[in-house]
This record gives C-alpha cells, structure tokens and sequence, in this order.
C-alpha cells in the first residue's frame, strides 16, 4: 500500500516537497509496523534505503569491542534513519531496534539521494540532521568518559531533560531502568540504585510514563559529582 | 594576502568548482599560520566561519564533564573543519587545536553555505564528510566505553593503523603518548607502558614518526582483551 501524503508531509525531509513530487514519492515506499524490541536495521546492512519513522520511538543499539550493548542515541517521530548508509554506502555501524511498537517506511537509495541533495533546502535539512547527531554523540562522549557509574546516570538523564509547555522540567517517555543502563554503560541495578537515591531526595518523582525533575540543579551537581550518595 | 587558487583546488571541497567561482572565493580567504598547541577554534564560538586546514595537523578536544581533556578527531591536509557551526548556527561543540605547525584560512559563513548546499555535489561533499565524521565518533564512543585502559590504547592504535602503499600497516605522524593518553581518556605513563609492552612483543616498532605495526593482528586481540600484560 503506497504512504498517503499527508503522512510524507509529516515528515521532516519531505515538509518543502512540491505535491506532484511527493505524489511519486508516495508510490515507492510501503508502510511496515514493527514491534517493540524488533531490530529496524541490522548493523553491516548496507542497502536499507532511507528509513523514516512515522510514528513510535527508534533507538540505535551498538555493542562495544568486548561485546556489551550501548544504547547511542533516539530516533523521534517524523525524523528519518539509516542516512549514513544513503550517503556513502558503507554498512550501517549500529543496529537500529524500536523501543515502542512503531510505523516505518523506507525509500530507496538513489532515489533518497536525489532528494537529499537535488535542492539547497533539502541538503541544509540533512546537514542540519547529521550536525544535531554529531552534536548529541559528542555529549554522549563526554559522558561516557565520566568514572563513576552514578554520575554517569545523573549526566544521562540531565541530557534526556527537557522543558514542557507549562514550564516543567521534565523526561517525557523516560526509557526503562534497563534502557539506561545500556545509554550509560552501566548495570540496571545500578540505574535503579541511582533512581532511588535521586527519588528519595525529591530531585526526581515519577508521572505514568514520564519523570518530572523537581530539581534540576541538584540533578546537574549529582552529574559534575558534587552530590553523591554515601557508601 | 588572498589565497592561491591552486592551493584552492588542493582543498576537497573546492576540487569541483569553476575557475570563476575559484577567483570569488579567493579574494575573500586569508591564509594564516598557527603554532603547535594553539587554539584554532574555540569551544563555544559561533562565527569562526568554515575553516580549511592547507597543511599541517589539527585535533578535536573536548572536555568531560569533570573537566578531563579528551581527545576527539584528527583534521587531516585539505579537510574542511568548524563545518557544525556553519551548517547549525550553534556554537562550537569542541576545541580546535594545532598539533603541527599549520597553515589554515576560513571562509565566511554565508558563502560557506552557499557553496556547501547550491550543488548536488556540493552537498553530497559535506554530507560525506560529516557521516565519516560520525563513523569514526561512533568508533571512538565504542573504545571509550572499553573497562580497562590497557585495551583503550590499543584500540586506538588500531583505529589509527593504515596500509601504506608498500603494504605495510603503519601509524603515520604518531601522536606522542600525552595525546594518545587525552584520546583514550587516561595517563600519559599508561601509554607508555602500554608501548613498551607493544614494542617488548615485537608488535610494534618506531620508525621516526611513525609506528609500523608489524603484527596488527596482535594489536586488535589485545584492543579485545585476549593479550594483556601481567600485572
């Protein structure tokens, strides 16, 4: 069944098209859903197309050398995955699995690169995408490199924290103890510790799928090791 | 003094522009010359413009969130560097500096952009060269997650091993072990002890500036653990 376009329009590469274009567009990709923990791209796979998720939530998984998992980074609703491959045909370095039940489609390469690259507007926007990448995975080194395990935890979560529209600070469809765990290197006992003890002190209080962060500053002092719990 | 066009063309970026648009750039760029050490950019800096380096060796450093110097990136002859800020309008995510002596000239950003995104090869240049970027940072997240520094130092040796064209697998321009040890996120005496171990074995070899690597088979069984030195 062909993508409807009012879904293309959805979607972030496409939001510029002109309608005739995106008519052909619409013709080539197929909708697929997948379920939780489904693996979207296998890392090594070089011939994916372009991925687009339409709705749910995506995460790229790698393993590091000696083999445990590390979760990089989420892919959002409307953003596009799978573009390193588009653009120089090496395999995919990560393997990208869904974390909620999601809607994806895929375009096929030579047809993803026309359109990334055939107007300045198009190339800006994928520019735009690889510099917010890079800028996410440099915070993500920098947290990677912090010694000690609780840190690690509270620097993850400052940078999962965002303001919501009423001014409350918050990390809407916080990932799971085990989920964090992977993000940061660590175990889930450990995250679990950690959330207990940022809990008990009220800098963080759960809210159905989200964590609202009542102190954000203490949060950021917990991340620079200024406040840790007692052995 | 406006830049030669023939070292215009020796840039990656320029390698497929007309002589005429040759001749525009030219008159705006400036070349200038940097020590060993100093700072090219700086972190945080939003209008440095986009930067080329014509000749000599530049690194990305960043700083973890508890104030240690890693090392993040190379910036090879002819590559174009400062691109993030370019392409985003944000500031600068890390530091810039020399590790040579180095001849550099920037370009203003707006006419930056403009010959990043108005071609399709234009842009399909940058795209290639951030997702090379991104490869490698994804490489390097993946060492910096590695437990002991044992194995982070020889990860990055085999991160930074090429084939020459003898075929002989080899380190050129090898960092000193302070910037090995800025890399992997450890002491400078670990490098050094690490190397000795290598060379003790025969799996490596200084040659001036250089470090054959004359086992690199070797060298990636301990970056993943199977040889280390007893304690």
């Amino acid at each position: 069944m062909p993508i409807l376009i009012p879904i293309l329009q959805g979607l972030r590469l496409f939001d510029s098209l002109p309608a005739d274009k995106l008519a052909e567009v619409s013709v080539t990709m197929n909708e697929r859903r997948v379920e939780r923990r489904e693996v979207v791209i296998k890392r090594g796979e070089t011939d994916a197309g372009l991925g687009f998720l339409i709705e749910g939530r995506l995460q790229t998984v790698n393993f590091t050398l000696d083999g445990r998992e590390v979760g990089i980074d989420f892919v959002e609703d409307g953003d596009f995955f799978g573009e390193l491959s588009v653009i120089d045909g090496q395999p995919a370095p990560e393997y990208i699995i869904a974390v909620a039940p999601s809607r994806i489609a895929f375009l096929e390469r030579e047809r993803a690169r026309e359109l990334m690259f055939s107007t300045p507007r198009g190339a800006a926007a994928v520019a735009e995408r690889l510099a917010a990448r890079m800028r996410r995975a440099a915070g993500h080194r920098a947290l990677l490199a912090l010694p000690s395990s609780f840190q690690r935890v509270c620097a993850q979560l400052t940078l999962l924290t965002q303001r919501d529209g009423s001014g409350q600070t918050v990390i809407t469809m916080a990932p799971t103890h085990q989920e964090i765990a992977i993000m940061v290197n660590t175990s889930r006992e450990t995250v679990t510790r950690t959330l207990q003890f940022l809990q008990g002190l009220k800098v963080l209080a759960r809210d159905g799928n989200s964590l609202l962060v009542h102190q954000p500053e203490t949060l950021q002092e917990a991340a620079d090791g200024k406040v840790a719990p007692t052995k």
